[in-house]
């Protein structure tokens, strides 16, 4: 298992993992096979999205924000039960198919980890298993 | 790793791609193992629902549009960020056990492709892992 | 593949299964690989966060409420299409890692079975794959 870190800026932000994510998996060769990124926090997630237009990033956190606002309701003392929400709905695994050695992600996809309590220094784990 | 194509008809539509999924399935004559499927699009996604009565599907494609209403703050120019916030919120990879060379759903669940933003010609892409 | 059973009591619940689902993974005796746990049912999910504060499960169930309540639109006759639109959301299967024969949870992570439509007695799904 190898593991990556993320250092987030903001409360709520999505960040491209795509290249490291990458360098660690082809650095493994495997030919082809199955990887599973996990996220070991539970206010944040892993999500595939559009990694070309910035404003669509931009535009899913603003649309969160309107799905898991912070409710008065809410009896969690620490102020991140909407965190903990988006955590949730968006989850904290994904999973990538190995082909040839390389990631198969479609040409408008990319890796992001979507940090939802920043800013936090957070880790991503990354396990293949061959085909 | 195999490909499924699959044609969507609507802008928002749920199409049952079990058969088809099964028979890639069990064609690879894969006795116990994993399945990862994966949709390389980022305005669409895979989902486990129910099956039998077609109803449900339009319910959840009618809440999915109230979760994800396409707000006027949004900055993506091409009018279907509502479209990317749904295929986050319904995820892009799905995982099913194979057990005796068979799927493992459920009695009342069907494998669905979840078109956000057609009509469109899309993809759905295979790995089986063995256990 | 392995089996749990899961007794729900209320119709929407989270239930924290980490310790029986640890136990099974770990009777299987793998040092190292992934794990999918399924959920074979329409109207539950499987999900991971926080195990520590029991509210926060609380305050998730009271959002996702907001997110999925029962529109008076529902065309399906069981009562339960918001139950259904959760199930989609949360999602139905899960990814662990197995690392050094253990499985790979943050801190504060927990695994839950989340309930929708209960009181029911419901299954979880284990498989095992080496790495």
């Amino acid at each position: 298992m190898e593991k990556l870190t993320v250092k987030t800026k903001k409360r709520n932000e999505l960040i491209d993992i795509t290249k490291p994510v990458k360098k660690v998996i082809e650095s493994l060769g495997v030919e082809n096979g199955i990887c599973v990124l996990f996220c070991p926090h539970t206010t944040a997630s892993l999500t595939i999205n559009e990694a070309f237009d910035p404003s669509v990033m931009g535009d899913i956190i603003f649309s969160l924000d309107k799905i898991s606002p912070d409710y008065p309701e809410f009896r969690h003392m620490e102020g991140n039960s909407d965190s903990h929400v988006k955590s949730s709905l968006l989850g904290c695994s994904l999973n990538l198919i190995i082909k040839d050695g390389k990631i198969m992600l479609g040409q408008w996809q990319g890796i992001f980890f979507a940090e939802f309590d920043g800013p936090r220094t957070r880790e991503v784990f990354v396990q293949v298993v061959k085909a």
